[in-house]
């Protein structure tokens, strides 16, 4: 059957759209799996076809976006009834002088974003880092959480379970056991119980290496309940996760508690270069951040959002380096802090949940590739988790640059749009 | 002065990288401004090229990824500093039978994502929901705000400014006409103060078109305090912003008060459709949205976060259609509800704070603007408005396919991750 | 029948405690509507007895509390099932000036406690302010809300609703109407409509003159809503309050748009007088103010928090003047401010929602009613909403003099519990 | 030196108010210690003499409900400048039957409040409790917390001290030696860093006994942070407490990580009984309790406030057994949950910080005493903490109580505000 006979079958709906590869392979390549790559290809063709026909459009850019994302080994696709790719500007900012424990020196900062003072902002912050000496990074946690919501019978027996697996003995190591039997990398940290009423969550922390985890981590807590149910019949299983986790979801669990990576960096400049660069002095930059980043953040009901606008900056470098997009919503959790010390400004930056990989998802393809590659951390690190901890430390001191930039710009106090605009634009 | 010699005096620094463009058309084009395109498009190319050199990699497809973004009459560039595009996995899903005040019929949703389950689940979601007829939307609240921080001398005149303004009398209508005044589609639809001390938040609303609105609101209330000023000469602008906007952080200002578009979405679902779709019922449904979308959330400390996911199909919609993503942040936010009416499952979705353009940033060119023609919806609605509204109808209601896709299979009870997967990607 | 018998059957259950009032009048005095108050004493009496027989203890020191609240007209008594008095530990802070809008000049705070410390670190506090000249005090909102739950058969009607009364027609005037229709002296000042999914919260904003308000607005509101169901027949009251009001719970609603009385308080302290009293500089307390009332807060994830303590003040004076104690949770919300203005200390308070009554509830008798005369607002005021008003400044100006007292003394870097403990005394 | 020169040198302002009882002791009863308790009465009447001279008022209800609280062994008394006592109506509700671990049986619910219905509400909610056998009671964590800000050089010696910290190594045992050494009864359970920045919150968890413990647990982590700082001398603390404990102000953080005793009740009420109770269908509880306890409160922005008011009675219960009333404010905190199980109201309580005491502030004399006798566990337990524990058990049964009857009285969708407080009240 050739690929014109798919074509109609799929317009008469008597082929689904996502199992156009399945039936190329199979019709017109005769099951040949060296051929799956192509039949990838033709099937995205087909699809965008159908769309174009539905929707009396052409759709030629997108078209010339496609990436593929199949897997020849695996017979499978990385997402689904793809029609191409979407292709969202890139431009670079910086460079920008880091001092992290898995990168120390200057780094081009690849940002795919539509906006157009996003570049120009992030590298004046660059520049008025570099000149101080650099912006050092620290991370001071790294794990993925997955939390399972059980049922017990009551709330003693909800209290029972949440408190053997505090004691971490014979449950707990049970538990551990089953959560890394199917892992090669990761590594089970520990399970913290949050009980209401007769339901626990069961928050797991996982070290996952350079993967973000997520997908894995969801596979290692089933086992580990299931285990956990040999121990205790009574364990109802309610849902995989309810949103203890927290995934994409904005809260305060992730802020305390982590998620990801938590990242600080902090930079002293000295009053003459804040001078020169922003032509304020570090007073204003700590008046404008109490005014703005915490009792404006605080009066606007906020969790987590202490900061100018580091979103900007994570998303941008986000989608360069092939994240998941939607995790933006937690990893841009931020609390910007401004001080003066001895005369000069310490400027400082807590993210408490970034969360990033090398290894996995979009990360392994494409322009994210090469984005990672730009920042010389694509794919798995020498030590697990090493690739994975450098593009958290370098997005956090960009997004740290970009914060800068901007209060420092608006502490400034120009009253036009304009100047402001101007002035954050970085000319 | 050729190209190579321009490279030359990039590498060692005598021409910055965002010149480029104007250098070029200078001393290659002799300032023709015909040949600002492609200036434009050289300047990428020998962008990248230093950055390979300076790292060391190859960026081909970076390169090919390379969208103009240039306007040739204003001899700007969208972005600066770009060096190609980032490629992001588009997919599609649906069709999805939305019956809105802008839209009523199928849509086929176009998502830009690197997860492989999105566009499954997406799919299995809008299949119940067709079989139901169709998802109801509307829009509650359409504006967009700003809210520069005034400082009063005292607590006194503090209340003074903001009791004027509420009366709504000379000093607001003063206020109006110069917020309006450089405006030709934004309308000042009011003025919110908030006191805190002898500062004032003045939290502007417009009503801005198909354009998202955020930079032109900056200017307008930026001329409206101008304005103030005239008439309280004590008034001093402390910032333009001072996050009770609030732009990309989530806070609970955005979720009360709305941002963007307000929408609500609705469907009853026969019990039936759900039970064959999904191999549950209506209570199990209920039952976890309430466990998880509200006592998890609420237990995690969230804000806004009262749903299963719905930041995948917002982030890969606004990545598809060339919207701010950094604004996934809080348009992300939603209040899942599911209750049982009559034996069948009524399930909505109230999403606060939605916001989204069809003109302006990265909607007019490229592939975002492909799939917004996919959408029907690229450029200015014939009402002003009515483009973005029909967007976000979409937009809605496609996460609300989604959100009831992952509630109910998460409501299965799949104790195995791996089923949980399989059904969560709709097969 | 005597006492004796009617005791014999409360032992036996035969009257039930809450009866026994009128058992007594009817059985003892025969009907004799003046002996009302002496049938309260002994129905107080017989309980007590009860319960020292039924638990085999004294409680002599709750028979000597016995305060009556009866009313001899109504036939009714203040709380049900009284058994005495809770006799709370009353002293006095300050005197403290107050440069407001109902007071001006020093007022002696009772503070009803339990708490060694607050006494001396609150006078210490106003010790502070009085040297500098007193603390300015306005009132920027007054008003008490109450929000029933209306459901609307879909999204759209909810819509239509919220939409009319937005309009302030026809509809709204009906519903002011009603609302005031019982009232002597409230007036409905806005309903506020916030729709979820087909469900609408709507907030009605009252001004209750000297009272709290909260009984009253119920009932107000209930009127308003039978109006609006004479508009919309579809209209359904799930109940008369969803927890949009918000009453006693920690909401951002109630800080974000005020409930009771906003109040902000303000002072500028010579650095001279923070040095003498504290023997710190302004710039320690701008310091620490930032670093604990908003870093820390916020880290917290606080509503409203962000203060040092006042809630001690709060609930102290609250418990003195006869209000609602369990509306300490959210008349406690606070956003304390420290800048440094011209060498000097900017020291200011916003309370968003103090919740205040001089007549109504517990304010009318007793103890609370001298503290109230202490105050100088005992009763309804001569413009009605005044005494209240007066109320809630000198509670505002009080809170702000202990959180003074408290920032202060932290600032000073005491490493010792003892010296801080001891300093926060304000010996 | 006679009292009427004494009082003579306190109108002059010679003699400061909280120094009467030194003075008298002195020069009325030639230091003799044993009329201690003579002087404090005597030093209580002059200043309520003083204050009625400055206000012109009479206070004789205050001068009656004086309660000594003077320390004749130590010379000091027990809260400064008293003047007096403030009388709170006392009633009492139930019986309730407590199934707990430290209670089992009926017990008489001592209130305090202004509020006319509460009594009646909270004696319904037994009724419907008692029917169906008595309400369950665990106590999940029990500990009170202290946070000391510590500030570093830098953020990685900052996280070096965490690390170590929570390593549990030589740096942390000798921190507990140290908080440990000046308690009798306290024991530290563990210190759990925050950073954010060079700042290290350092939170301390400790077991309390029968006190409250807030401060205790300050001195002995003023005593671990000199260990510490024996350690690491380059640690400097900030304050010792920056609002991560978190007391008297509502945040996220006691929510989660508990502070004072968190507490679950439950109870499986037969639908029989609802219905004869309240009229209503378990299933009206449970749609109510969704909409109005979640989802209202969600869309309010609160934390912690997801129930329909149980401060209320936690108010009520904490002014009649003395403890600290500002703690109200997060010892509210209540997520109130019901489900439909088998067919009949499962209905539970969870309550993450109840901080109360039996022992030390004002729960050892007077009618505070007396309401903790009534309860059983007034002083220190058999085992330390077991009557704190107690009391926290019947405080929570309590609430819930009140919480049932309101939800339920709430869902029967009464219209007018008379029955529904009518019903409310239990009649």
């Amino acid at each position: 059957m050739g690929l014109d006979k798919i074509y109609q079958d799929l317009k008469e709906g008597k082929i689904k759209p996502y199992k156009l590869e399945e039936v190329i392979l199979e019709q017109a390549f005769n099951k040949d799996i060296n051929k799956f790559l192509e039949a990838n290809k033709e099937a995205v063709g087909l699809r965008l076809r159908l769309l174009e026909e539905k929707t009396g459009k052409k759709y030629g850019k997108i078209r010339d976006g496609f990436v593929s994302v199949a897997d020849k080994e695996k017979g499978t696709v990385g997402i689904e009834q793809q029609i191409g790719g979407a292709v969202v500007p890139l431009g670079f900012g910086g460079p920008l002088k880091v001092i992290g424990e898995h990168v120390n020196g200057e780094v081009y900062l690849p940002v795919a974003t539509n906006e157009a003072a996003l570049v120009a902002g992030l590298t004046r912050g660059c520049r008025a880092i570099n000149e101080a000496g650099g912006i050092r990074v620290v991370i001071t946690r790294d794990h993925m959480t997955r939390a399972p919501l059980i049922e017990a019978p009551d709330i003693k027996k909800a209290r029972e379970l949440s408190g053997e697996i505090l004691k971490k003995g014979q449950v707990y190591n049970k538990m551990k056991e089953a959560a890394e039997k199917e892992s090669k990398v990761s590594k089970l940290l520990d399970i913290q119980p949050f009980q209401s009423g007769r339901h626990v969550h069961l928050r797991f922390y996982f070290q996952t290496g350079d993967s973000m985890g997520m997908n894995s981590v969801t596979k290692y807590s089933a086992n580990a309940v299931k285990a956990l149910k040999e121990v205790y019949t009574w364990v109802k299983l309610v849902s995989l996760t309810a949103n203890m986790c927290t995934d994409k979801k904005a809260t305060h669990m992730n802020v305390l508690l982590g998620r990801g990576k938590s990242v600080e960096t902090e930079i002293l400049i000295p009053r003459k270069i804040i001078k020169e660069v922003y032509d304020v002095e570090p007073e204003d930059i700590v008046k404008l951040n109490y005014l703005k980043n915490y009792r404006g953040s605080a009066l606007a009901g906020s969790i987590g959002g202490f900061n100018a606008n580091v979103a900007n900056t994570i998303a941008a470098m986000f989608i360069a380096t092939g994240q998941d997009a939607a995790q933006v919503v937690e990893s841009s959790s931020c609390f910007t802090n401004a001080e003066v010390v001895d005369g000069d400004l310490l400027f400082s930056a807590s993210f408490p949940c970034i969360e990033v990989a090398t290894v996995g998802g979009g990360a392994g393809y494409g322009t994210a590739k090469e984005c990672l590659d730009m920042l010389g951390c694509a794919g798995p690190g020498t030590v697990p988790g090493s690739n994975s901890r450098k593009l958290a430390e370098i997005i956090a001191a960009a997004a740290s640059a970009q914060d800068l930039n901007l209060i420092a710009a608006e502490s400034h106090g120009y009253e036009l749009a304009e100047s402001h605009i101007k002035l954050a634009r970085g000319k």
